[in-house]
């Protein structure tokens, strides 16, 4: 077996760790062409990050190496805003959030005249960007908790079946990154269990990772509130989602949260940005052969340019600071580039 | 197909239910007989219990049946305490933590002079069993937190290999019910994935579910207090236990529980005590097809008998109360009797 003996985290994480897989890789033999009859990245342009995936997989599933883990213990954890689908301007959740406001205006009248939701619908883009966190907050607290669990699903089901994304025109699970879907399909195939970490909300994921992404519900792991237990008047038993913060799914929230839902650490993590760093410093912390890797947004042409590539400020947040490039150099995590990396972003294309 | 076209959930829920499962079988021409050569419930003493289980599976997982249920959906959950395994006279946890006071007292000697720790090292079991609910806090605190979850996780590790039921002079984990054992089994042979919903914690039950029960860590739902993401002198980041509850994972805690690690409401759910009772209710009012069961500890010679067969106070925690008992009746929820319904309770007997 090829990888025997082959100290593979140091292929993947070491300082110059892109060159130093493509180099390993050739000397070994392993080119694109071997696996070209069935190649499970068919979207991905040859090129170190490729070879990386496929690398990690081979060492950790392949009987045998030194870095072999056992089927049970394959976890993979995926951001998903950024990571996994689009996520700019503005989040698919804040969308949906500002355009449930006139529903629940129209269910409770009295808000109509109250800040923020005025705002929010009167329609000014403008004025709407200046809203405050503090306003942010009260318009996640009125349209995502209050209600029974099920209605919220429903909710949320109903909205995706009808809203669209304004450049593609297309519903929103439609946004997703084919190279990223091979990516999931590949490591499940080899035994891994895909899970999302997100810093979105887990309920609101969870109603449609199946169908967007193969993940069901179960392995979502996102900012979640409280949900309180009661009964209605036939004495049926019912969940109502309360705005209590349970687990803020973001930075240290990430390895928090995984450790909470899951149990385990990751051999495998992607994200996008500065609030994914702590999820892939903690799986790089882990034994043996450990995959950590950063989508950077630098395809304007065919999805959007943002962070370091375009020089916008460190501070954003959301997207690969120049301060987080720098980090993903010196540990030897890939940085995936959408313009160079992928052949394409959309099944659609 | 035998059950086409039959309303399954009337069988297992209805205010008769043991009776008319036993009736309606029979009609049917299906015995125990039928599955005989590969039973998948030896332990088992063919009864109303027995049959309520084998109607479930089948009813819900026959293709063309009215109540199918996609694979995928299949969730089963168990308390562990007294369900699963023995839980008396005293909780398994709750021994661990009191047999962990010494080596925190060593870590700590000024704690030896202070309560609630000075009575347990005094091993007096008279004034330890007087010991308030503060006290016990203040003990799963101290030996339960502060540490890091790896640390944590082999000292429980280290303690199971060692520590016997005084009783059975055995490991912990091989006091595990050889029924519901099979229950597990039969039900993960059927596409069932199984969960442990426990008010025991939930990091402690994750360090051995897979060896004792066969289910992974992240399929057991728990009593969990939060993390806290940081960093040792050598920059390499670790999660620390804190005494922070987040979930209470009891009675109404464990439909929120299921609710936010799970994120589907179970089809089947097995408990054995008050505690139990909202698991119950929340997986009844599902649609379709759903089992109910309760564990009655009526066997003094094999196991214990404790609850309202023995005529105890209904007030007593961790027992099926007759108060419970009596709504079991009303539900249709199966009272399981362990002395008439198990042939055997443990695998080694």
């Amino acid at each position: 077996m090829e990888w025997k003996g082959f100290p593979m985290k140091t292929v993947v994480s070491l300082r110059s760790g892109r060159v130093l897989v493509a180099a390993l890789l050739f000397s070994l033999g392993l080119s694109a062409h071997a696996f070209a009859q069935s190649d499970p990245l068919p979207s991905w342009n040859d090129g170190a990050a490729k070879q990386a995936i496929v690398a990690f997989v081979q060492a950790t599933t392949t009987q045998g190496s030194p870095n072999f883990v056992p089927p049970g213990e394959r976890i993979a954890t995926f951001d998903q805003d950024g990571t996994l689908w689009v996520s700019h301007p503005m989040y698919t959740q804040v969308v949906y959030c500002l355009e449930r406001v006139p529903a629940v205006v129209k269910a409770k009248p009295e808000l109509a005249t109250v800040e923020p939701f005025k705002t929010v619908l009167s329609g000014n883009r403008e004025a709407m960007a200046k809203l405050s966190m503090d306003d942010l907050f009260k318009i996640l607290a009125a349209t995502l908790t209050g209600m029974p669990v099920e209605k919220f699903q429903a909710e949320v089901k109903a909205w995706l079946a009808t809203a669209k994304d304004p450049r593609w025109k297309r519903p929103y699970i439609e946004l997703t990154y084919q190279p990223m879907q091979e990516v999931l399909k590949y490591l499940r195939a080899n035994g891994y269990k895909t899970y999302i970490v997100t810093g979105g909300g887990q309920d609101f994921v969870r109603v449609y990772s199946e169908e967007a992404y193969g993940i069901p519900p179960e392995q979502v792991v996102g900012t979640a509130g409280g949900t309180k237990y009661g009964y209605d008047k036939s004495g049926k038993p019912f969940l109502t989602k309360e705005p209590r913060l349970l687990l803020n799914d973001n930075n240290a929230g990430k390895p928090e949260g995984i450790h909470l839902i899951i149990g385990r650490r990751p051999y495998a993590a992607f994200g996008n940005s500065t609030g994914d760093k702590e999820m892939l410093e903690y799986t790089q912390a882990g034994d043996g052969a450990r995959l950590m890797m950063l989508v950077m947004h630098d395809d304007a042409k065919r999805e959007y340019a943002y962070g370091p590539a375009q020089g916008l400020p460190n501070t954003k947040v959301g997207t690969l600071t120049q301060k987080l490039y720098d980090e993903a150099q010196k540990k030897g995590w890939i940085v995936v580039s959408m313009k160079n990396d992928w052949k394409k972003i959309f099944a659609f294309e």
